[in-house]
């Protein structure tokens, strides 16, 4: 059996996340749907972080197993020409055996988007966040500083997490304002299940002086989802990277300009 | 009777264009269901430019008439909560009877975003045009340059349009870089049919060096649609603004960062 790996793009506005359904109105039942075609074969896919509902990636990485050869071009044009417009594949890639897209990852990496407007924007509508409130980013930046670093961050983990542990590892939260638009960089060895948004619900009601930036480390320390602020909502979310041991030799095309836009 | 302008943003993807049509999937006829309800009384309402399919609007100006008194703020929430998200209304200003937001625009600018990437991208399926080629852009700016000014746009002019003259003043027309995308302003008295995207279309042949940049000055010359480019994508066009005399006192609501995204 080959091995491949492929670099996943998908905006996620009109699917119901990542994960197989028994609707089958997911990013993975589109791609199994396109590689049965490519193929000639079903093939089981297996990503590197399952993104829920209304959450956009612009690197996915992906891994099947196949009996068959393809240029890894003709997986990339073959492929893209059975999906629809709003998934696309980046590259392929042979992989050894040893390779897993999900247990293989060191880290993740997502960015979200918030926009500060009186108005909700339809151009925007479904790809960010949104506060009709001003965003104090100084006040936001203190409070993120109390996240980084290895936590247990059971303050922002769902009650449906299926994970053993609720320590993660932090390793970035950076925050940027580009006009109305902030923009927060986030990476962690993993993530547990909706902790960004949460984490972003918590730094927007700082952002908005409706708690000072020390409550963040104090509601870390509680580790109590109940004392956090809501989860914020899925539209502004995006799986920008999945880092790997740079001996899988996985191609490093950076599309993160297609989510900072212009940066 | 009152006389109410309004500015209106939509994403034109989902959308069968501006105008009225038999099937209703348009803009206008979603907005005037919206002023249905809200008013109770139906009126039709007047653009300044007619987008066509696909094409998206950060600020349209429309005006209408009622017999009613409505709060500037009124409108804006009281549409907004009528209207899918990809249409919203940034803002209403009552204004006097002289107004007509067609026949008393100025000016109107136009952003053209372009993609390269040597493939298509879901995460700008439907906002961004494409080339798959790397595009010169001081080979673009040159050719832009002969398009500057008062000239017979015949060249740019699609077959359909119902302009009495092909001659328009084009007072702005700047090529940006950022990264991989460029942002193409064009600011003119008027624009005939499909006037943007076909000089586009020329702009891009001219980045991917199929034509020399003097070309464009040469095309322009022959005042004939059959010599230039095929005409590109409505998906990277978006109305940015529509110029009145500031007598009007129309609210200047910049929205240009949600389509320049960061500057």
């Amino acid at each position: 059996m080959n091995k491949i790996a492929l670099g996943v793009c998908y905006e996620g506005t009109s699917w119901m996340g990542w994960q197989t359904q028994p609707h089958r109105r997911t990013v993975q039942d589109t791609l199994e749907q396109a590689l049965l075609a490519f193929l000639g074969h079903q093939t089981p896919t297996i990503c590197a972080g399952r993104t829920d509902t209304g959450v956009h990636a612009a690197m996915q990485v992906v891994h099947l197993e196949t009996p068959l050869h393809r240029p890894e071009q003709a997986w990339v044009r073959g492929l893209n020409t059975m999906l629809p417009s709003s998934i696309g594949i980046r590259w392929a890639h042979a992989v050894d055996a040893g390779f897993h897209a999900r247990f293989s990852a060191q880290s993740r990496t997502y960015v979200y988007r918030l926009l500060e407007s009186p108005v909700r924007s339809p151009l925007w509508a479904g790809r960010t966040g949104w506060s009709f409130r001003p965003l104090d980013l100084a006040a936001m930046q203190e409070a993120a500083s109390a996240l980084v670093g290895r936590h247990d961050f059971s303050s922002f983990r769902s009650s449906q997490c299926q994970a053993a542990t609720p320590v993660r590892e932090l390793t970035r939260l950076d925050l940027e304002r580009h006009g109305r638009f902030i923009l927060i960089t986030l990476q962690a060895n993993a993530f547990l299940h909706h902790m960004v948004r949460n984490m972003v619900g918590a730094l927007v009601y700082v952002g908005q002086g409706r708690q000072p930036p020390g409550w963040m480390a104090a509601l870390l320390a509680e580790r109590d989802r109940r004392r956090a602020a809501p989860t914020f909502a899925a539209d502004g979310l995006t799986l920008t990277g999945v880092e790997y041991d740079p001996a899988f030799g996985l191609p490093e095309i950076n599309v993160t300009d297609e989510v900072k836009y212009c940066y």
